[in-house]
């Protein structure tokens, strides 16, 4: 497994910041215009059911981070973004995988067609901060990394003042 | 692997509540009677570098969820636990294990002597929320299963009225 080092502007708490690329995964949070975030349901049969879910997927090779997210929420939701930021970057599972889980706040979406693939029967729908605090308090969403990311967004960055 | 249904007092959303038992893990989020959380750090061979997390582990053969909290929490901290609440249960990785994750409080908390499994070296500390927040926020604790933890305790859990 080849370690590349990419220097990408992530304007997040660093202006630019080193980041070891592998083949890890993103974590995309897609917030619509009027702050709703789109979340997708499908059926996981590791978990034998049907989980809510931030869309996500592997890195795939020759692709950075931020294509990956680009990629990602075009096929499992059709929106394409024209903003894309690193807010987190976090071990899944630091016990026995050195998958590296990137997560990214999706902005300045517009609506497309979805793509997903043979095997994904994807489901997409746009909550509000209320709905989705209150699916999470209520373990009605039980995905780790949809739980750490959108919590984190919650407490650290939604109602913030943007730069532009 | 088997999947066994145990009833347990869990009192946090439902005075009783069915769960599937199965070599999941637990996750451990230990509140001193001050408030402040104690938190390990170790090397992850699989992530190259050493990380403050939750105390956690897998649940072993015979051992029900309250148990495996109760014993990862002696070996790694020596710390035991009067109170144990499951606040929340979780899939750290759906895409491809069927591995359940349960988040208990712990609480009244002794301290003892930790014992740790000859290849764990690991130091315990406790924080006060500020500086787990902090943490979190300038990513310096990265752990998925810790972040996801730790922000639903101060944003649903934290400063509320306790019944005893």
């Amino acid at each position: 497994m080849q370690a590349i080092t990419e220097r990408f502007a992530s304007g997040w708490h660093n202006p630019i910041r080193e980041v070891i690329t592998h083949p890890g995964s993103v974590v995309v949070l897609p917030v619509l215009p009027d702050g709703r975030i789109l979340l997708i349901r499908q059926y996981r049969h590791a978990t034998r059911q049907h989980l809510w879910e931030l869309v996500a997927g592997r890195i795939d090779a020759g692709e950075n981070v931020r294509q990956a997210a680009a990629r990602e929420l075009m096929e499992e939701t059709g929106y394409h973004a024209q903003r894309f930021r690193v807010f987190l970057d976090m071990f899944p599972t630091p016990g026995f995988l050195e998958e590296r889980m990137y997560v990214l706040l999706a902005e300045k979406l517009t609506a497309g067609e979805a793509q997903p693939e043979e095997d994904e029967r994807i489901t997409a729908k746009a909550f509000d901060r209320a709905a989705l605090e209150r699916m999470i308090e209520k373990n009605a969403l039980r995905d780790a990394k949809s739980i750490a990311g959108l919590l984190y967004y919650f407490r650290f960055l939604a109602g913030r003042k943007k730069k532009n």
